[in-house]
């Protein structure tokens, strides 16, 4: 996250706020922000909703995710809230949207679905 | 790419390979390689693969892409391969499949499936 | 959706709802209703919720979905929720919750995110 | 599968076909087969050539797939190629090619991704 300027704006119980100011270092070829880091900063939010309802000393992995890129990521900021949609011991569902701000506004530019792993110790996480 | 330190290896007509060396800035908490950054080679791979095949002065957008992590993307080297499953003038189907590359061997970490839209100009990048 | 036995239980704009009763036909070896099933109902709810947003004499094509099949389908009734996430001229984008209902209560079976596309006359479905 | 009308082609260690006719029961209202139709009979194709990679007495349950529909449904004989990508003791990730046969010639028109969750017993399915 620090490597994309993404910063954690609001952790709630099964709520994840990330944010993220456009720069050159996350902008593709046509000065939007790359794909890459919207499913990035998108996944993380899914990740950590997650993990904000599972006992200390537990970890995610993500195991599968799929996302949608409705509009160019333009704008003063891109902003993904995380959300729980089921979470179970082993499996965890979670959704985020994401909004480019611009003048005030918000739009949506993303949704991403991501299945997460609980991890404990270093379990599940070996081959 | 930049960034995220990946080098784009071979490019060949609905082929390209790009590589990673994983390094502490595209690593998560367990040491691993992280999603985001796996994600953002394996599509693009497949973006740069589509590419390929379009006409000098075309550009691609992902509209929408799926990734199964299979594996903790833990090795010496991260090797994504993109190819064009079905092309067309408004969008090509691709896949990227990712490897992780240790004592000469590899091992499927990942499965990415994504939907590039085909641009021209600035045209279809507009809302 | 005759063939699977599955009605349609209401339409409002950007919203639909479609239930189907579980029955040997539609269930695969462990006696719950099949994957197949639940996703044929999920897709069309979320078909519909597109439609029912769009001028008359239009028709969609499902380009693309994703399921997460989250507890097995058992239950008295299956019923699919579709709602419009963001519709646009050419492509919208839905999402369906599945709900399996028993003993008077509802749990969330399955969640599908599917791409629509906006045809008129038969335009759009030649290749 | 009964219901759609499909028939098993072919089964080997990890691959499987699966073939449908088109009939009304299974086409949706532009006269294609319904991408309901197809998703099922390649989640079947997927699901098989993992079972077929499993001890005997073992079954499986679909966890998430996605689908890419490529063109439409039209054609003689639609057919299902499922194969296994990787194969785990609880999960197993498997692809299947649809492709519409006409005049002698076979054209890809989806794309399916799936994970198959191994159950024994009916460890596994319960909640």
């Amino acid at each position: 996250m620090t490597t994309l300027g993404a910063t954690l704006v609001s952790v709630e119980p099964g709520l994840v706020e990330i944010a993220l100011r456009p720069a050159p270092a996350v902008s593709q070829q046509h000065g939007f922000v790359h794909a890459g880091a919207i499913s990035a900063i998108a996944d993380s939010a899914a990740g950590y909703a997650a993990l904000s309802l599972m006992p200390a000393g537990t970890g995610v992995l993500t195991t599968e995710f799929k996302i949608n890129l409705l509009a160019p990521g333009a704008g003063e900021l891109i902003v993904a809230r995380g959300r729980v949609v089921k979470s179970g011991r082993t499996l965890t569902l979670a959704q985020s949207e994401v909004f480019a701000q611009r003048d005030g506004q918000e739009k949506l530019i993303a949704l991403l679905t991501a299945t997460l792993m609980t991890i404990q110790g270093r379990d599940g996480v070996s081959d």
